[in-house]
């Protein structure tokens, strides 16, 4: 690279630098939280080439990773406070890669209210790799762990799914002949996802929550067994979209992708039955879509999967796994 | 490797997490930050063969990626809330490789009360990677920055200079033949940064602080320009442990490399003259030694340094860069 790490910084990244990173010319981030508010802290590392094509543009690349944390916080009801950006770079990165790295950084930092507070960057032999740790606030007591679910719960989840596991299909070469804006859908879907920040009051009403990111069958059965409880998910209530029913009319084989496939970024929720209605009128307040897909039952048991058919469905995969 | 993330998060570093982790069963640590303080935020990335050597023994590798934030939280007079981990690992990684990383990280984790509340755990066809977000706390408006250096100020350095950058060099085979124990005494420096987390106090005196990581002359230099002033460095007044001097006696050129050398991780201060003994004698209440080592200077101008014999010197390398 042409230029030092603080070159690098003051050109790419300060720019963009919310007012707690002092400019990025120290080594820490100083913010003043809330007051009265928890903290809610999540990081991701990416790696190109495992968690993301490396000849992706640039600026998705960033937009992405900066929404995955998003979806953390989201599914937590958390508001954003900040965000810290490591990056490894391998010998030769551009200077325009980079430009379009931090100018997509700074559009969503920006749009999301979640401006860049710190970071390190360093070089690698490796593959470009990046961890992205961001701050929420959350009011004290309101946050939905995993493991809050209990028997009589219903089963929520935002927006649709596998869409995006659709989409990575598709771009593998996989998938059936979609009509164009389909597949620009599906695509679209898995290099952008859309955290679900406006489910916050809504989360208020849940026991347990947290966002899919590895499958919906599989991150479902998690948080059940995190919990200490079984449950059932129903696929005929699950929301799929158009985009997504015309891929299971040309390939049947589609709907395991969308139900155990990752990159969804929606919200699942445990809710009280009795606080079914408001969750789902909050979250439609809010302009969020909810669907309930499902119920938790007493007793540690696998998740039960009800097929299109009616009847139980098992699939051979459960979710993606990083190992 | 032959389990899965949650597995590997399970059984080596759940064990190791404090209550904020919530048992690393969810996306997210939560936590209360101190009524009435700052939060203090800082991240590293550490890339194998790059920042430490891959071969290095795991606890120590962990350790030091620790210690490495401590420090920096240190230099701002903050207080340890806990910590982030990042890990992506290559193929092939050992279980017992595993387990004594995961045993460095929670003895320091629980030596320095900081402890782990969260991180991701991913795959990389790289060399092992790995980034730490460590939290702290300070009281509102005593963070030193590393900008506020003024005209009249006198500067401090923590502990002995060099230590470190001499052992990197012993270890790399181009050090002179020294006593084993001055040789201990400089590898030890490298693999152990000591964060001087007893500064707290102290600190609140200054007027600029940051920690030692790239080496004495440059992280000085960098200071002094981004606080926008000038200053002169005495390399006679600098401590040097007596393994260093030993060093010096065999090889004049090991002066430079403990001057410019990084992995010092002591602290660096500007402190108002009039403050200077007060600084000094809470530090040393502390028990942290610390020695006047220069002076700022009004306007922007390069860093003098005096050497030895009086004379300004030059060197060739101001300061490790990770470019």
């Amino acid at each position: 690279m042409a230029f030092s790490e603080d070159e690098l910084i003051a050109r790419y990244f300060a720019p963009i630098a919310g007012a707690a990173g002092l400019g990025l010319k120290d080594d820490v981030a100083r913010l003043t939280p809330p007051p009265g508010r928890d903290l809610v802290v999540t990081v991701d590392a990416l790696v190109a080439g495992v968690h993301f094509f490396a000849d992706d543009p640039a600026d998705l690349i960033a937009a992405k990773a900066l929404r995955v944390n998003l979806s953390d916080l989201a599914s937590k009801g958390a508001e954003p406070l900040g965000f810290l950006l490591t990056l490894a770079l391998p010998p030769g990165v551009a200077p325009e890669w980079l430009a379009a790295f931090a100018h997509g950084l700074g559009e969503d930092a920006r749009a999301y209210r979640c401006p860049l507070i710190g970071g390190d960057t360093v070089s690698t032999p490796g593959p470009l790799t990046l961890s992205i740790t961001a701050l929420g606030a959350v009011s004290p007591g309101a946050m939905p762990a995993r493991t809050g679910a209990r028997a009589g719960d219903v089963i929520f989840v935002s927006g649709t799914i596998g869409d995006a596991a659709l989409g990575l299909a598709l771009r593998l070469g996989r998938g059936p002949a979609l009509a164009e804006t389909d597949r620009d859908t599906l695509l679209g879907r898995y290099l952008k996802p859309q955290p679900r920040l406006g489910l916050a009051r809504a989360l208020a009403h849940a026991h347990a929550a947290m966002d899919v990111s590895d499958g919906l069958v599989g991150d479902l059965a998690k948080m059940l067994r995190a919990s200490g409880v079984g449950g059932e998910l129903d696929l005929r209530e699950v929301p799929f979209s158009s985009a997504a029913r015309a891929y299971f009319a040309l390939d049947a084989g589609g709907i395991e992708i969308a139900a155990t496939g990752g990159d969804d970024y929606e919200v699942l929720a445990a809710v009280p039955e009795a606080e079914a209605s408001a969750f789902a009128a909050v979250a439609a307040a809010a302009g969020v879509p909810v669907r309930l897909i499902g119920r938790v039952s007493e007793g540690v048991s696998a998740l039960r999967v009800v097929g299109f058919d009616g009847e139980a469905v098992r699939f051979a995969r459960g979710a993606y796994s990083h190992f």
